[in-house]
């Protein structure tokens, strides 16, 4: 058993954890941070594109306006951006029609575009009334708390299309289904966001750059320059604290600190052995947190080939499986790379499939979409955050009807000397690298006051 | 560290893992039981009554019609039941007015009564359709677990007053309010216990009897009873499996075993380092199962004296904060025992409160409802189980919307040599002490082929 000093442990080495320890560094402040895995970077994870120097990230990837805060942290860490491909139509697979568009509307017909534009309006007004500090405190938070999502769209839309653009866009945005999350949780999410236009564009919008050498590449690098050690392959079980201090218990290894970062997704939080115990309604609270599910599927071509056709890459497919899809190509189309995306239902039923079967699937899916060329990958890629055990679904987590507004004030209140971090605690970007970022910076002042 | 060995290992001494650890034994196995606490019993716990012989239950108290198997296994342990007391007029304190009624349903005004017969009538219907064993499987089941119940209620009912007694219903039966609960697992739950009826009925439903000397006497006598020992104080924390079997690490101890029966809430059952790890979507599944909300609060007199006004103790509140409330006096009425339960919004919510401040609301209640007397009790006893680390919140758990279809399946699957038990697993009197018994008995059959 080794033991360690320091004035703050942080318990996760991802954006959240990590950016946190260099703000408290840069307090004067020493820091010994706690890993489970044998890496940093938590749901951001570099993979190599075979044969190449490139790499694809299997976690989080994007960046885009208004991500400020992790923008700057990439920057300073020299690490720049490049716009995701979007040259050329998008493409919609609808009901066995292949239709071209641009934007992040595909033209089905009129009707539907008016219907799930109106709806989309509407969605951005009621977001505009929810602070995404307090969503509790909303004028109609218990009315917004007590239907899911899917009843919003049932009564805010009038065309079977709209709602399934709808359901799409709540299936790629939180990884679940319209069922699974309460009206006040997608509007605070996209007050956190600034708007729904947002969380879905490309261009200017959550999916617009990327990372050079992969987004992984900030939390090396932010690594790399911490003067404290980062002991991984210590997953914390044991967290004591009393008036001093803390003891946080890891596989092999006890830290003392005058205070604690617990910088995981929430759900992983209540696996730890508290003492003194955590207070019943944050426990609670965090029994009805649920990470979203995810499959990131990736098929790798010689060649980016859809691009000599004019096309961008980007494309929606109601038949699915995935039914969101990317050029994700490397920067300089050394090599072809299409992104898909099994969300929601989709990844929890075809979780069990055998790889073989899913892969198939997945690929075939490709092949409608984009031509029989894409149905012969040279590589398959392919990530299921659910079955990780140090963080049990992504992107983010998300709240049911009835949560936020019963147990929503206990999410990011401080418990004694243990300080909540992660992209799920944070207000601007919820569930987004940029959330996680200003999450962790948000920690590192918050501790300080225990030091 | 002391070490043991068995056929099985049973983890919780609630009323399912005695249950399965005596059927176990009597199939000529041998058991280990591991408990967190230290006594037996679970979500059932007696308390005294100072300066009497009697108990009062904490915890889970009453038996009704068609839990027989809770009766049986009473009545071989030589534990007996009495009617819960309802002698006389119930109470229904309804925006100030105080009415008088018999039976489960207030006698408030015609259109209510007509509005909420209705809606009840209805819910009976679509109950009937659903199959505890596989709720996912319902014709209707996607769109029944796409709404909230708070949705259902004003699509069904057209009086505010039919809305509030299905809120009362909802919050006496599941320590939840509308909002939390998906329509499919209310359906579920009726569906399990027969009738909403027999869910919210005193005589003739789920609160009709109550046990001599308390319903942990029945734990009690079990553990007696067991030739293995039940390790108490030995909280697991890793459950290790390979094709030979099991290890299961607790404070202090490791049982090493052929199988492993986890007799927990499942909310806990998340909360052990499970080797290998489990599936995606068993851990998913159990991110999305929240024990309910309640505390149980009694006020002690010196006599039953509502008895001698013609009041039997029943009676519902809508101002609350308790909101349904029992005679809960011992069985030869030496003291008069008024029960009432927060739930749901008012016990999350004053859970925070201090203790004094949270006993005067209640006795206040009471007063207003049976009068000044009932303002000055001589004794005050609470229990609140979302503080309980080993259980986290009472009666049991539920499932938001989404959560029944989406994983639902994987609820009661075996996971190689781990086999579930406890209320929330049974198909029978799902959340109540029947329900444990059953799934303790299934448990013990199911573990067999594993010997």
């Amino acid at each position: 058993m080794s033991e360690h000093d320091a004035d703050v442990v942080v318990v996760g080495a991802g954006l959240a954890g990590l950016t946190a320890a260099r703000d408290i560094e840069a307090q004067g402040r020493s820091v010994v941070v706690l890993e489970a895995r044998d890496r940093v970077g938590g749901r951001t994870l570099n993979h190599p594109i075979a044969g190449t120097e490139h790499v694809v990230e299997i976690g989080g990837q994007w960046v885009g306006p208004t991500q400020d805060r992790m923008i700057a942290l990439a920057r300073e860490l020299g690490v720049t951006t490049y716009p995701t491909y979007g040259a050329g139509d998008n493409l919609v697979d609808w009901d066995g029609r292949h239709i071209r568009y641009r934007g992040s509307i595909p033209k089905i017909n009129a009707a539907v575009l008016l219907d799930v534009g109106q709806a989309q309006a509407r969605l951005e007004r009621l977001a505009k009334k929810v602070d995404p500090q307090a969503p509790w405190a909303a004028a109609k938070a218990r009315e917004w708390d007590s239907i899911t999502f899917d009843t919003w769209i049932r009564r805010n839309t009038v065309t079977k299309g709209a709602a399934t653009l709808l359901e799409i866009a709540i299936q790629a945005v939180w990884a679940a289904e319209p069922a699974d999350v309460s009206l006040l949780h997608v509007l605070f999410y996209t007050a956190s966001a600034g708007s729904f236009e947002k969380l879905i564009g490309t261009e200017g919008g959550a999916q617009q750059d990327r990372f050079h050498g992969g987004s992984q590449l900030v939390s090396l690098r932010l690594a790399e320059r911490l003067r404290g050690p980062i002991v991984l392959e210590a997953p914390v079980r044991r967290i004591e604290q009393d008036d001093a201090g803390v003891r946080v218990s890891a596989d092999g290894h006890v830290v003392s600190a005058r205070a604690v970062i617990v910088a995981l997704p929430p759900t992983l939080t209540a696996r730890i052995d508290w003492s003194p115990a955590m207070p019943a309604q944050r426990d609670q609270l965090i029994q009805r947190t649920a990470q979203g599910t995810v499959a990131k599927c990736m098929a790798v071509y010689d060649t980016p080939f859809w691009r000599a056709e004019g096309l961008s890459g980007q494309a929606l497919s109601v038949q699915g499986p995935t039914r969101v899809m990317f050029d994700n190509s490397p920067p300089d189309g050394s090599r072809g790379v299409l992104l898909g995306f099994l969300e929601g239902r989709a990844a929890r039923d075809m979780g069990e499939w055998e790889p073989e079967a899913r892969r198939r699937a997945v690929v075939d899916g490709f092949a409608r979409v984009f031509g029989p060329r894409a149905g012969q990958p040279i590589e398959y890629i392919e990530q299921r955050w659910a079955d990780e055990i140090y963080t049990r679904g992504c992107y983010g987590c998300y709240l049911p009807p009835g949560a936020w507004t019963a147990h929503g004030q206990w999410l990011r209140r401080p418990i004694g000397r243990v300080i909540w971090a992660g992209s799920e605690y944070a207000t601007v970007w919820s569930g987004y690298m940029d959330g996680a970022v200003r999450s962790g910076e948000q920690a590192a002042l918050d501790v300080a006051p225990l030091l």
